[in-house]
């Protein structure tokens, strides 16, 4: 199997150093693989052979390496002459217009390549039209890294609960609001505080709008929502209201009578991201930047997956890709 | 695909009704199916046709049916004489010698039956046993019903987290005893009057010993030891203590410091089952009867898995099971 990496970014980089430190344990069960190309936006490196993955795992980024990143061609470029089988997806989330990740996985797929996704850009705006690009062709397209990180809440509803019907998703799907209202409950501070201490450990982005206003479990509950209860929704669909307005006192007053505000998105009639109150001892309740999903299904009742919603666990979610799409 | 049905009590009813209700949904997806056999220790029904779901579906037990369970012979006439793909065992558990269980997985297997046992016994005393000749046939032997019921913990591993390794399994396996030591915790009563309470209500046997004192438990533990972590445990091989000599005031020490007393079976270096104290905000402290799973991987870090471990829903389980067999 020859595989490309399209985007070198903290998890293209962990995900060369999985497969490098995985390697043998990986050929065992998808047999031989090979990395022969990587791209970020500086240009890609291309080898027929194979790219060394020890020496690929070892640098920080394509530019400390320029022998390797030798063409100055594009990501475009090496999707069209690699020959791979499979290309990984890691290009940095555009949710305006999704690029350039929507490019690189039509043209891997018009090219004859399964994809794996780990951005979620692409599955956000323009789920039926490459998820109906690749079943055309006969590809396999995953996405199991976009939603819940390390999760595997689609792999567990497709392979594990089959032949049930889901009635209705819910879950905290972003692992910063998730540390900023467990820091409220748990040492009664403020949102600001809150807010800067994730900022300070890296847990939030500077201009943290995209996590704290709900935009990003607003992607999650879409691309659930068309993958998983077959709706064609767009992200306009999603009523949300975010958690920056959520001040210490309605926090403790919660607390009090047993209840944790949390970020929740729901799949139900309607898609809705909204601060719900949820009693403590429930399931969904978990804290700090972990992530959950609660499925309400018609046999089994409620089932909840709780995990690490981001960081470098979400390289098991695409190994777990890979190893599917070597089995089928 | 022909389907027999051995063991007719409480599972194997909810089985009937679930595959009758659902048999326009399940012939989409694993075609066309019959039921041609059902039995239990009043004798069996057989009907090369297919019995009719609806009628079976409907009555309480094999002795309130004469008409169907006219056969006077066993079980293992009608495993000999169904020609069936598929055995669906659900016979009460023994855990001594397994029976009747045990004879009935073997003889299905050496007749080049596929077996799914929601039965604890067969796969506690002889997993090896069953796995391997399961193996030799090239048979399906699925068992996902017999650790946390509704909670597919097998598949989850297995179809999930590919590519991935478990350091270590941590989980309440045990409803009943998670329903008493909720009830301690929630209402501050004592040991016996929860479990009292659980008796009236169904959730505890008259004798409780088996699920009380961690038995029940311990076997969860060791199926799951030997089906996903390479072992060949016995159930001597768990260190047991159960739940009965732990006190209220324990239970309310507990709570003041934010831990609540759980039953837990852990399969680690060794195996072992027994009260723990679980902070409150941890993903594995959940309530009532839920059961729950923690998985320590490799590359996903720490995932849980909570859900319904009896009843009713444990026939989506069994379900998944047959779609699973269906699909390979």
């Amino acid at each position: 199997m020859k595989i490309i990496l399209v985007g070198f970014g903290f998890i293209g980089r962990k995900f060369v150093k999985t497969i490098h430190r995985k390697k043998k344990r990986l050929r065992n069960i998808i047999g031989d693989f090979k990395l022969v190309g990587v791209s970020d936006s500086d240009g890609y490196a291309y080898s027929e052979s194979g790219l060394e993955l020890q020496r690929l795992a070892s640098i920080g980024g394509t530019s400390e390496y320029p022998k390797y990143f030798h063409k100055k061609g594009s990501s475009i470029d090496l999707i069209e002459i690699c020959g791979a089988d499979v290309m990984i997806e890691a290009t940095p989330t555009d949710i305006v217009d999704g690029e350039p990740g929507l490019t690189h996985i039509k043209k891997a797929l018009t090219n004859n390549i399964h994809v794996i996704t780990a951005n979620k850009g692409p599955m956000v705006l323009a789920f039926r039209e490459l998820t109906d690009l690749a079943k055309s062709r006969g590809l396999d397209l995953r996405y199991e890294a976009t939603v819940a990180g390390a999760v595997p809440v689609f792999s567990l509803i497709k392979e594990c609960l089959q032949g049930d019907e889901i009635h209705k998703i819910s879950g905290i799907f972003n692992g910063t609001t998730n540390y900023i209202l467990s820091k409220m409950y748990s040492e009664e501070t403020s949102f600001e505080l809150a807010l800067k201490e994730a900022q300070e450990r890296g847990i939030a982005e500077r201009n943290p709008t995209y996590d704290v206003e709900g935009i990003d479990s607003a992607c999650k509950i879409v691309i659930l929502a068309n993958a998983l209860m077959k709706r064609d929704a767009k992200l306009r669909d999603v009523e949300r209201t975010g958690i920056s307005r959520i001040n210490q006192n309605a926090v403790s007053l919660a607390k009090q009578s047993g209840y944790a505000i949390k970020l929740i998105g729901v799949i139900d009639r309607t898609l809705e991201v909204t601060p719900k109150l949820i009693p403590f001892n429930h399931p969904l309740c978990v804290h700090g930047t972990l992530n959950a999903v609660n499925l309400e299904m018609n046999l089994a009742g409620e089932i909840t997956i709780v995990g690490h919603g981001a960081g470098k666990e979400t390289v098991s979610a695409m190994v777990n890709d890979l190893v599917s799409i070597a089995k089928s």
